[in-house]
């Protein structure tokens, strides 16, 4: 059984990510962080029939107590009432500050039980155990928490980095189709943002992906995994860099927010809104028609839209100034300088921008 | 006009307590930390009235917009309720992550506006203007933030470091009679964990204090802050020294719990408590009588309880096991060694703990 180590280095809060098959139930791996006779596991109704006993089990066998809980499956979940009902667990079945909290799931259960656990006590440690392609390739690496607010996506939360992060690939044998689609809009991310190879990999490997092809599904996850390693440990707290992973999430937020959390997923909202900053990043000179289209392609092939859903430019702008990237009132948008390389641009024309959503927004 | 700085050192995390009469309108202080058109005050029913013009016109005059929010007044406020209005101002007045909160008012408002700084956008620059005394030697120095849950005092928060704390003694003048002695309980726990010399001083000025004598009351909360920044650049996250400053906390948060949030002050119930921890000292045969006696006339002198209510012993057992200090299910008490001279023990038997407790207990 493969297993592969990569490190989010990050001084005294440096942390592994181990990536490989049937990693669920290496209780070896969980034990090097848990030197407490208890821990609580935070799933959801969705993943805990198909997950819960085969990571419970064998840290139940090694004399470890487990307190689970499932919350329930959706965006619309991520909110202030989950977040209290995983505080009354904690209270309930008296955790203290150095039990540690086990995530089983995808990126809200991820968000959602990483923010309580740096809230609980001030902080109580923390370990990720993804189980959707998107929680695997990004949300569950890079310390990032939160829940949602009714007016912006992702508003109030926490840098809170976990203990190790333990991604088990056959979790994704059960993905639902759509979930696996919507991650691999994070995967092409990457490729878009800064790393070109990797682009022309996922080009000429999409099928095996999309089939599940466990070596290629691997190499996927691998190569993320390293990139986002890479700009965290360069910048924790997004300062500078990790601005550059956000590339169509200030307009996909929009989207997420403006639907109504869980109408469309993650994945698929940042594919519509990365085809909006591709699309002003041709209006601005910077890429070309082609590179534009060969974008689109890649998303189209994933099963992703390439269109925003039929909702008012203004509704958009709106939302927009809630992103967190805003600063002295002006929006920052992550663009793409070419395909391999995103910058931060704070200067483009309102009416560009507009114009750019136009183009890419379906219509009823 | 006297102004002292302090220093609170953590590394690129450092920054300086200011205190003396009047600083309230120095908004140059402020705006040294202030780099944004921007700012939130956030205060209460009681503090606004009396000082928040006196805060805010100037920073208008300096051209600084500034968003007014207040809370309602009382340690039963500090719950979920109050966190997120401050979360809708944020979101309703466009704040932006490098939008300044200042916090002005006592322990409940600070640590509440404070908890909302480190999760809105995951962390916006924060600024404590304390207006009492508790807040002003104790609550506002040291980046403890936190809100209450029905089960326990301050058990959601974050370790949050403002940018700067501005305490202006002439904000005690207004400060009711009941907080003053209440504040007084933090004063004297500073005398008895660490510094036997001050201990002597509060005693020969105890009635100079009461009286709110400025130059005192400077004395007092100078030499506050001044332990208090020596523990916290020690050990920020209470991984060792920085317990020793929730002497009587431990049984003062399970009198808070146990009455209702609001019903006893927190520094009466420190007061309390830290008899009771005085108490078993003496039952281990760390103090004597005769100190544990001196202890004693000096809380009744600053017109502080020496008891804690006819509360059933068990409930101070049940409620303590939600302490933050618990360890594998043990408990961690803060007893003094000598008078001057705090310990954390985690070995007392309960039988011990249990008869202090009713030693110390009013009766109805």
């Amino acid at each position: 059984m493969l297993m592969e180590t990569l490190n989010v280095a990050l001084g005294d809060k440096s942390y592994p990510i181990y990536i490989g098959a049937n990693l669920l139930s290496r209780v070896d791996l969980l034990l090097t962080s848990l030197c407490h006779p208890k821990v609580v596991v935070v799933s959801n109704v969705t993943v805990a029939p198909l997950y819960l006993q085969r990571l419970c089990d064998p840290l139940r066998q090694a004399g470890i107590e487990v307190c689970e809980l499932q919350l329930p499956d959706g965006e619309q979940y991520k909110n202030w009432q989950t977040l209290n009902s995983i505080f009354d667990l904690l209270l309930r079945s008296r955790c203290e500050r150095s039990t540690p909290l086990i995530a089983l799931g995808g990126g809200v259960v991820g968000d959602t039980a990483g923010f309580a656990a740096a809230c609980f006590q001030r902080g109580m440690p923390f370990i990720q155990v993804p189980t959707t392609l998107l929680a695997q390739v990004d949300s569950s690496v890079g310390g990032k928490t939160a829940i949602n607010h009714p007016l912006g996506k992702n508003m109030i939360g926490a840098f809170y980095q976990p203990q190790l992060v333990l991604a088990d690939t056959r979790t994704l044998d059960t993905l639902p189709e759509r979930e696996l689609r919507a991650g691999l809009a994070e995967v092409i991310k990457y490729g878009l943002i800064r790393d070109s190879a990797f682009l022309d990999w996922l080009e000429a490997h999409l099928d095996d992906l999309l089939a599940r092809e466990s070596t290629a599904l691997s190499k996927a996850i691998r190569r993320s995994c390293q990139n986002k390693a890479e700009v965290v440990s360069a910048d924790e707290r997004e300062q500078g860099e990790r601005a550059l992973l956000n590339l169509g999430h200030t307009f996909g937020h929009a989207i997420e927010t403006g639907m109504g959390y869980g109408e469309w997923l993650h994945g698929e909202a940042v594919a519509a809104g990365t085809m909006i900053a591709a699309e002003l990043s041709c209006r601005l000179g910077w890429l070309q028609a082609a590179e534009v289209q060969r974008i689109d392609r890649l998303f189209v092939r994933a099963g992703l839209p390439v269109n925003g859903p039929p909702m008012a430019v203004e509704s958009y702008v709106e939302l927009m100034q809630h992103d967190k990237k805003v600063k002295n009132g002006r929006l920052r948008l992550v663009l793409l300088r070419s395909l391999g390389q995103a910058v931060v641009s704070d200067n483009v024309p309102l009416a560009e921008i507009e114009s750019a959503i136009r183009a890419r927004s379906a219509h009823d």
